[in-house]
């Protein structure tokens, strides 16, 4: 069971730890795991097409806070699992991620300039080249997920419904579908945002939980525990980044404000106060879910606390 | 073994048809299959974000040859199989194609008005539209393979590495390798023409020809066979093109031509004679790749000299 703390906010929820630059320190032992195996997951070298494995060289290995990977590895863990044996699947996770942010920033997109502290992937090199490393981080994300299915001796029909589920999670069903939907709102309607966010956001978080857990086997409902989880923190982060975008400057985001500050966003229809207190609400649904799983999930307790206190 | 016909053209390729507006009339079956299945494998109509479905179903459903797919039927059906048991895997084949065809239009590519006789996607709609579209395909790509090595009872190793093969077949070993070389071909070599052609066009008539004998459970050497033959077609098939944008109007062809003469092609090379003497040679070596497979290859042969005589 979760621990009882005595600290909580307003809005009644608890920091166990200094929420600074990243994630908090015990999960960076994940996050050396991952930036070290990033690279090397990458395409090799390319004699005639080397620029495009460079463009995502660029954009992946950025610095982020990797919070989609260390998710995929702690689930693993949780389901009985071993980090390391899910890294193939956390690095894939990351390239969707990445993936998914050339795309937003590209001038027929957001049309931003910067992104993760430095240039935006199409202005440090060009449009043509973002689109391309964009695609290619997608697709050496399956053939990193068929790997994945592999090495970790998964049954065919499950291997084939991790792939469909995938492909879902970033096709019209998930987050593509949320990103012509966030191009094209009109109206200030919960309904649609939520639509956008849970799309654009909420389909890869519970992707990261859920494909972390079904790699290490575990039981139809651990999975959904975590997919609730991940719903409902996916969301909650989404929030936060509009909050965030709407408090903060360049120098501590590190990507274009305006960009995102002229949207519809949490922040624009309900206000600072009603939208922290939503994504409060939604931090203690992603615990509450975690609760069948036991003491054990109290790292994705820890990892919730970080993505509500954040402050960039 | 393959018939000897008395008539040849004087690259010695022996047409066994007339070379009319589509594929020989004993194919048609197989495209009357696929393009009912297409408009079904589509994604649903989703709620918020139709409009992009709408424009997969635009590209997708536009009048195309759809030689890929009907190879992926063949090539199942000469492994033993049925090409009816392979259709989600045949649609896949023409998703991905009319992906990268998208791509190849967009104004940081090719910068193209017309295709397949109608608007460009991004000219009919808008190009955030067209990028995600396209990136849609690709997704849905991967949940038919995903779908197909389920229904097929593959086993789970081999339905990892098709998998991986697709995922290879689209990222920077193939096509986006074949695409990028292509936006920054500076010199007049053989090699780089080569590269450009058999990754950007042969990965995918490789996939195309492997996947459906692959999902048929074919023996590694008809798979090699197929192999073979599909890489030596493809670069035929993409010399042809060349051959045709060079003689071509768009009455003809249905797309822009100017963009393509402009490029460094193996007619602009190596001239009109010498490119459709390569583009025999390989049409004979493509059909000498299928010698080991027996009589039941033919149909391969009449896709192959489909290929060379096309007129559009």
């Amino acid at each position: 069971m979760p621990e009882t703390r005595a600290n909580t906010d307003r809005n009644g929820v608890s920091p166990a730890f200094s929420a600074d630059e990243g994630l908090p320190a015990e999960f960076r032992v994940y996050v050396s795991l991952l930036e070290e195996a990033l690279e090397k997951m990458l395409p090799g070298e390319d004699i005639f097409a080397g620029p495009v494995v460079e463009a995502m060289r660029y954009s992946l290995l950025a610095p982020g806070k990797r919070i989609r990977p260390v998710l995929t590895m702690l689930s693993a863990e949780i389901a009985g699992g071993k980090g390391s044996s899910v890294l193939e699947a956390a690095c894939a996770i990351e390239m969707i991620h990445t993936a998914s942010l050339i795309l937003d920033d590209l001038p027929c997109m957001d049309d931003s300039n910067f992104r993760r502290g430095r240039k935006t992937l199409h202005r440090h090199t060009d449009e043509a080249t973002a689109v391309l490393a964009a695609d290619a981080l997608l697709m050496q994300a399956f053939r990193l997920i068929g790997l994945a299915v592999v090495k970790n001796r998964i049954p065919a029909a499950e291997a084939g419904k991790i792939i469909e589920d995938a492909a879902d999670c970033i096709g019209v069903p998930g987050m593509i579908g949320g990103q012509w939907k966030d191009l094209h709102l009109r109206e200030k309607k919960l309904e649609e945002l939520e639509y956008v966010h849970s799309h654009k956001t909420g389909s890869l978080f519970i992707l990261s939980a859920t494909i972390g857990a079904r790699l290490s086997r575990a039981e139809k409902k651990i999975v959904e525990c975590l997919a609730n989880y991940a719903k409902n923190l996916g969301l909650a982060f989404q929030i936060k980044d509009d909050i965030l975008n709407f408090q903060s400057s360049y120098a501590e985001l590190g990507k274009d404000v305006l960009t995102d500050s002229k949207k519809i966003t949490f922040v624009t229809v309900f206000g600072l106060e009603s939208s922290t207190a939503l994504a409060a609400d939604l931090i203690k649904t992603a615990k509450a879910s975690l609760l069948p799983l036991g003491p054990q999930s109290s790292p994705l307790e820890k990892l919730a606390d970080y993505i509500y206190l954040r402050k960039k």
